[in-house]
């Protein structure tokens, strides 16, 4: 096996497969990237067996064949390389002999006919939407995607498609984060993706490569994301997703508007303080047309003053403040709107100038 | 005591005197930094008994006073304030009173009276050096410096003066740095400076404020390094310091002379093979017009061949490649000489173009 390539190529071909790469797995050619190369193309792939990364790059390929080489060390090394061409030039004992302008490397590889095949998708469900859309679909939601292994199907978002309509939910047991999205399709199922899976996603496409449509096909076990150049593979997660829509209030006794950016750096300033103390809870005072949030600890206690309109009650309530900045920093609206019911019933926050976000989060006892 | 300032002036005043503000103290009153309000200015210090920093701001001061506020919330809290006036009102039980736009505070803090005094250093010597030339001076021997606390005079860099000559040295074992600058003094003398003082003076000058001078003043154990606007005082490391210019070779029998980047970026590559080993030594060949440098591990190896010239006789000779790395990152010189002797014998590098420089490294033994 021999082929040449672009250093520049073949470097962030690596970096992306690489992401699919364990560095902590009990099989040792999974720690490798697989190379096949023929007809003008190298294939790469890097595989953990929950989730795989598949792209392919131009090569002049000079003997077809495939291998496996270590990811980490060769990783490392094509990026320290001299933007130039490489070769690399396979044995049949698959020791690769590097050559780049003056450096010549030999790694020890592994065969690649005994690398696992991808997965197969059977009957799938395929729909497409823009790469930029679903990138802040994730960037929106996978936040409050839950780290907790006692409930695995919460560690994935839930992807629903309806009349049109893709929502994608996370739920954490303190709040639930769902964002939604129009879609040409008419198809109506669901599949519950991992949390890395997204992240992993969200960090291939948020860069410069995020123009044009991802089509997501899957069946019940499997999922594929892919775009012409990209093709990841994930597992979904087993088991029955929350009812959301059943956590969500009907209705709402008072409505807060209040500027985004100053909620945020207010409530920023209270968790300093409250951080300080076991219990980080910030109390909100919602009254007439300010909302005033305060803390304390043993260390001192803070006091801010935002103006606000009002409409319904006045409620006196306590929050994780970690939780309402994580929403904050995600929206992207001027303005928020915040909903209460009383002071032991979920806040449901919203951005004004759209519907199609929608973020819920439990209050917390405060200390009177 | 109640005074005004800007939160910008501020907040870049702590962030200098926290550098010395130690997380880790016995003495609650050392995890706070001091503040000194009279005669329109305010005093800030920072303290851990080794390292102390003083700095003044302008303050509108309505009532002057002293008191001392616990750094690390005070710190964080004071960069998340809106850039705005800030009125700090601090009553007779310490209590601080930090107000800003619609956002007040209080801290709870402690009696400025009980802070440490400052050193006073007793017959100073003194000199003084251009500030961006000080600094490079550490960046071109801090590394070498030694971690290892067992021989605490070697965890500090020697300053000597001589001649209109200020030398900076250091030496942890394996490897020696000196630089060499002129100075305006025919003081003759010497002073062990702590590592962690002349890091924390690289990074308080190398930005924006580097122009000007830096006053150097020191007695047997104590020095201070100021300018107009910032004092820092540090401990003297006690002991002898090793007579460097022993361990200087006399003579050398090969010079090699090669580009600095090519070498650097070559061993780089090689050092990536070889930290795979217990032994990270790599191999250097030199002959005829080359320099050879390889490496081995189990996962495979490198080889790296570069154009030089070379004076005197052939060599083989291994080395630690991040002792080499750490040296060749700092010369700023396109060019860098390599002098040997035999492969049991020191290594001098020294920049091209001018003589204020000289690395030395002790070779390591190669498995043949």
């Amino acid at each position: 096996m021999k082929f040449i390539c672009q250093q520049q190529a073949i470097s962030q071909a690596i970096n992306m497969v690489s992401k699919a790469v364990s560095g902590k797995t009990t099989l040792p050619i999974l720690s490798g990237i697989f190379f096949e190369a023929k007809d003008g193309q190298l294939r790469l792939i890097g595989n953990d067996l929950n989730l795989s990364i598949e792209t392919y790059i131009e090569a002049e390929v000079i003997e077809a064949g495939n291998t496996v080489i270590p990811a980490r060390l060769f990783t490392e090394l094509i990026k320290k390389l001299p933007s130039s061409d490489v070769t690399f030039d396979i044995n049949d004992a698959n020791v690769a002999t590097i050559s780049c302008e003056d450096s010549d490397f030999k790694i020890v590889g592994l065969p690649g006919n005994e690398y696992p095949e991808l997965p197969i998708i059977e009957e799938e469900k395929t729909i497409a939407i823009d790469k930029t859309l679903f990138c802040n679909m994730i960037r929106q939601t996978s936040f409050a995607i839950s780290q907790d292994e006692s409930r695995p199907v919460l560690t994935g978002a839930l992807l629903e498609m309806n009349d049109g309509k893709l929502s994608m939910v996370a739920i954490d047991g303190f709040r639930m984060a769902i964002k939604n999205a129009t879609i040409k399709s008419d198809l109506s199922s669901k599949a519950v993706v991992p949390g890395r899976t997204l992240n992993e996603i969200n960090k291939l496409f948020s860069g410069s490569d995020a123009k044009g449509d991802l089509k997501i096909s899957f069946d019940d076990k499997q999922a594929l994301f892919s775009t012409s150049q990209l093709r990841i593979y994930s597992r979904l997660l087993a088991g029955e997703f929350i009812n959301y829509n059943q956590i969500l209030p009907s209705e709402h006794k008072s409505t807060v508007r209040v500027d985004t950016d100053k909620l945020l750096t207010s409530i920023d300033r209270s968790f300093l303080m409250a951080r300080e103390n076991k219990n980080v809870a910030i109390k909100l005072e919602i009254k007439d047309d300010f909302l005033t949030i305060s803390s304390n600890s043993e260390m001192g206690s803070s006091l801010e003053k935002i103006h606000i309109n009002l409409e319904g009650h006045d409620l006196e309530i306590g929050f994780n403040p970690k939780y309402l900045m994580d929403a904050l920093k995600i929206i992207d609206s001027e303005e928020v709107y915040l909903e209460f019911n009383n002071n032991v019933s979920p806040c449901i926050m919203k951005p004004v100038d759209n519907d199609y976000y929608t973020y819920l989060v439990l209050p917390c006892r405060i200390s009177k």
